[in-house]
């Protein structure tokens, strides 16, 4: 029988230093080769697509997340591990916490291998799930001294506020314009819905670092080429994935391109992360594929399992 | 929480007339264009792939079924059913009984349709899950008189011809060629991994309906055109996915292709079936997209479930 988890499980056993770590894990192994991640597969079921992420760590495990795309309100994730050697089942997860953690846990290795060693200061642009897991897991590599918030709603970013503090420890407000929230801070995160862009990089304080978790491609995006131009330094989790956008995300483009380093290929001394203090450093996400399954495996080792 | 299936309760709970009326019901509803089934989705892992099958059945449920191609011994598919209207997963099955049962349930339906009114005997080559749950199926659309079964290994059609004894009931004989497996049977199954013909269709009796449910392409088939020149009927349960086939099914290439009809359109009256007592017929199994889910959205209604 395979365990089963759902997110009660899912966080109460997977801690934010304990996800980043997994995460620059994962990534080592796919800038390595060993964890095979390629671009998802989709099927179209009318009205929506159901989407598979797959993944294989050689010689220990593989599997695959699923997800679709009818916007339904509770629609969740599926997440399945194979042991690598006999195929068999050996856990189902079902819910959001898996992914929306590991996508806060590849930020919080950007944020630990792109910020300034002192980075102390946090902005967020977005209050929602992405949002959070972002601040969650940039709070387990850098000592933060203060967290701003800005959202559209007052009444979320108040919220998201407050819950930084509250389970954070982390002094925190909200405040009423991106600008407000960006302005001094060490490190950036854009985690909005936005399909137009939400920061003026001329806002940025110089040795700023950037995590975008939201759109970034050409036809939609939360931030526009002016912060890629800004950049000193860009890097992605995937250049496989983020090379196969289509339509094609605005760091892959001619002039860009060029520029865009693998997180991974950071982490192994391969090629240079941030090399002063006031440069600025962007991180684009896209979520690499497999790093659902390394978590649940990860899960299965340290017997979290509830069934 | 989602419920929970393993191969015991999936067995328990769909005995082979339940199953048969549920694939018929999938068929019809394929046929209407009720129920979405696209070509099947694969990611490439190195040395495997990870494949979804999804479906949709418009309004009430969309889902997956998963399986890889890596070999190895212990692997188990797994299918996974989100409620139509919220998107939330309702049920999650770890194992091989739902492909396999569904299988044969396409296959008796085939039978149902196809076959004679008074076929009476079976001949089936092949004795592994996919040959069983063909005789499984087509027992409970036609009260069978014997099955003969050949396969390579002698302890293994013994077995299968004692299993049919002991489960269905029915008298069963092991025999020692393809050749006498078919002779002068109602219903011929061909379930074998065999990459070359294991028939041939000159000793096929007139008025014999054929299942075929092995390797069926241009490179590799358990039957040659032989088969196809002797039938006066061909029949898949999807058109598209045989369609879909890389190589191409034997069965699409020009010259048989404008033969081939959709069962669940036989099913619906669109397009006539047997219509003499002599007639060949011959159903190519594809495995319609969606039927894992469709049977366990069965189990669901008929609360199957464990967890």
């Amino acid at each position: 029988m395979p365990l089963f988890f759902s997110d009660p499980e899912v966080a109460a056993a997977l801690d934010a230093p304990a996800t980043v770590a997994a995460m620059r894990e994962a990534l080592l192994a796919a800038y390595a080769g060993r964890l095979v991640a390629p671009p998802r597969a989709a099927a179209p079921l009318g009205g929506g697509r159901m989407v598979l992420t797959a993944g294989h760590l050689t010689g220990e495990w593989y599997g695959f997340r699923s997800y679709d795309t009818f916007g339904h309100p509770e629609s969740a994730q599926v997440v399945v591990l194979h042991d690598g050697r006999t195929g068999a089942v050996r856990a189902v997860a079902v819910g959001e916490e898996l992914g929306s953690r590991r996508t806060g846990g590849l930020g919080g290795v950007a944020v630990d291998a792109l910020a300034r060693p002192d980075a102390a200061t946090l902005g967020v642009i977005g209050s929602g799930g992405q949002a959070w897991t972002q601040v969650w897991a940039a709070a387990a590599v850098r000592p933060l001294r203060e967290v701003t918030v800005h959202s559209r709603s007052a009444a979320r970013r108040e919220a998201f506020a407050a819950r930084v503090r509250a389970e954070l420890g982390v002094p925190a407000r909200a405040v009423d314009s991106a600008r407000a929230a960006v302005r001094d801070r060490d490190v950036v995160v854009l985690a909005t819905t936005a399909v137009t862009p939400v920061l003026d990089a001329a806002d940025l304080a110089p040795g700023t670092h950037v995590n975008t978790v939201g759109f970034k491609q050409v036809d939609r995006h939360e931030f526009g080429a002016d912060l890629l131009d800004a950049a000193d330094l860009l890097a992605t989790d995937s250049p496989a994935q983020a090379a196969a956008y289509d339509p094609p995300m605005l760091a892959t483009l001619p002039g860009y391109a060029g520029r865009l380093r693998d997180l991974g290929a950071v982490l192994a001394g391969a090629v240079p992360g941030r090399t002063g203090a006031d440069q600025v450093t962007v991180f684009c996400s896209t979520g690499l594929a497999g790093t659902e399954v390394f978590l649940l495996d990860r899960l299965v080792r340290v017997g979290a399992a509830v069934v």
